[in-house]
């Protein structure tokens, strides 16, 4: 969802080196840096305003969390949010998910966090489905051993399209929900803004989590999945 | 679907031994025979009163069908149209699906349908599913290699568990679908009595194609999935 341009978003981005960081070139391996104490560490790709972020940050002290956006009208619309509440276990990152390498190490994330991505329904823009295997790929690298991914959309057809680019690509699938909302995991979900607009619709939320398996070379090949959406 | 009793049934099927076999002791590895030609051989487990399986023999001559149903009533409907119609590539199978294994020799399917079959959706009876481990471990033994499975149901707790459990047995899956008749594959198919009933309530089939892998030894576990309905 594209907002609107906010004329005073670049100024702040700029006041708050110590909330946000903009494609900053060396922080692959030492984000824990950044924050007040060494602990798990998740990312949430494409964070919009951060309402979910900021919930999960405030209800898991325990956890370091980043809030991964490009927008720079969305971006700093969390940024006032945690120039306010000053979260020590959240952090910023204005950058491109495509360029998620550039950024993180490898196994430096321990739970990802993909919630109602674009969707991408045209066959020739499949590959930059967030859960496209080029993604995935890159999630695999930086994501610990037994890193979980968390995943939910409106979409009917990205939702099929996830179910068979993570299974065709051996992910184990812990969780799976046709209607999050009357699922036995509503009770611990925190919802996103779109994600309140479109429950109030009474349309369902789909849900998925899965953990991707090490990749051993004598095991069945992934293939990707014929179905476009 | 339990059906009302049906007096005329027992002798029915006593008089039909070229198209019924009721628990046949010694078939497994001997269907071939039971046909006019030798030609892949496909399997609906739970095959209610025969429109799937009935209409798929009459539009693949080339493949023979076996319609698998333990109820009588049922399976006797089946019969009667067969012996009206006589069609060479269709055999029915009276036996109980947690039997499998008595009737079936290794890789002697091709594929294997599933189609609206009991949800069993209280936890106690997960082992009655005709997706848990239990039966897709029997499943791996008589299919094929690439040997594919065709799932259609109309309970999105089935569905859910459904994607589970074959994910977590290192299924691979090839299609989905939410809404089958609004999908890619609605032209193709082939509606059961049962679905029939629930699309005029407007209500969504789901719809999954998979196909087992080979299990190896030192590829990533299969667990089993954590969520009941």
């Amino acid at each position: 969802m594209r907002l609107r341009n906010k004329p005073w978003a670049p100024a702040l981005i700029q006041q708050h080196p110590e909330f946000i960081l903009v494609d900053p070139p060396q922080m692959a391996g030492q984000w824990q840096k950044r924050f007040a104490k060494s602990q798990p560490l998740e990312l949430e790709l494409g964070s919009g305003k951060g309402q979910f972020i900021m919930e999960k940050a405030r209800q898991n002290p325990q956890i370091n969390f980043i809030a991964m956006e490009v927008q720079t009208a969305a971006i700093a619309m969390i940024l006032k949010k945690q120039v306010v509440e000053q979260l020590p276990n959240l952090q910023l990152l204005q950058a491109n998910g495509r360029d998620l390498l550039n950024y993180f190490a490898a196994q430096e994330i321990s739970k990802l966090y993909l919630n109602f991505s674009d969707p991408w329904p045209k066959k020739k823009h499949t590959k930059r489905r967030l859960v496209a295997p080029n993604f995935l790929q890159m999630y695999q690298q930086i994501l610990a051993s037994q890193g979980q991914i968390e995943f939910k959309t409106d979409n009917q057809g990205l939702f099929e399209y996830a179910l068979l680019s993570l299974n065709n690509f051996s992910a184990q699938f812990n969780r799976i929900s046709l209607n999050l909302h009357a699922s036995a995991y509503a009770a611990s979900n925190i919802p996103t803004e779109y994600e309140d607009k479109f429950t109030q619709k009474g349309q369902p939320i789909f849900y998925l989590q899965a953990q991707l398996r090490p990749q051993k070379k004598d095991c069945p090949l992934n293939n990707t999945a014929e179905q476009s959406l």
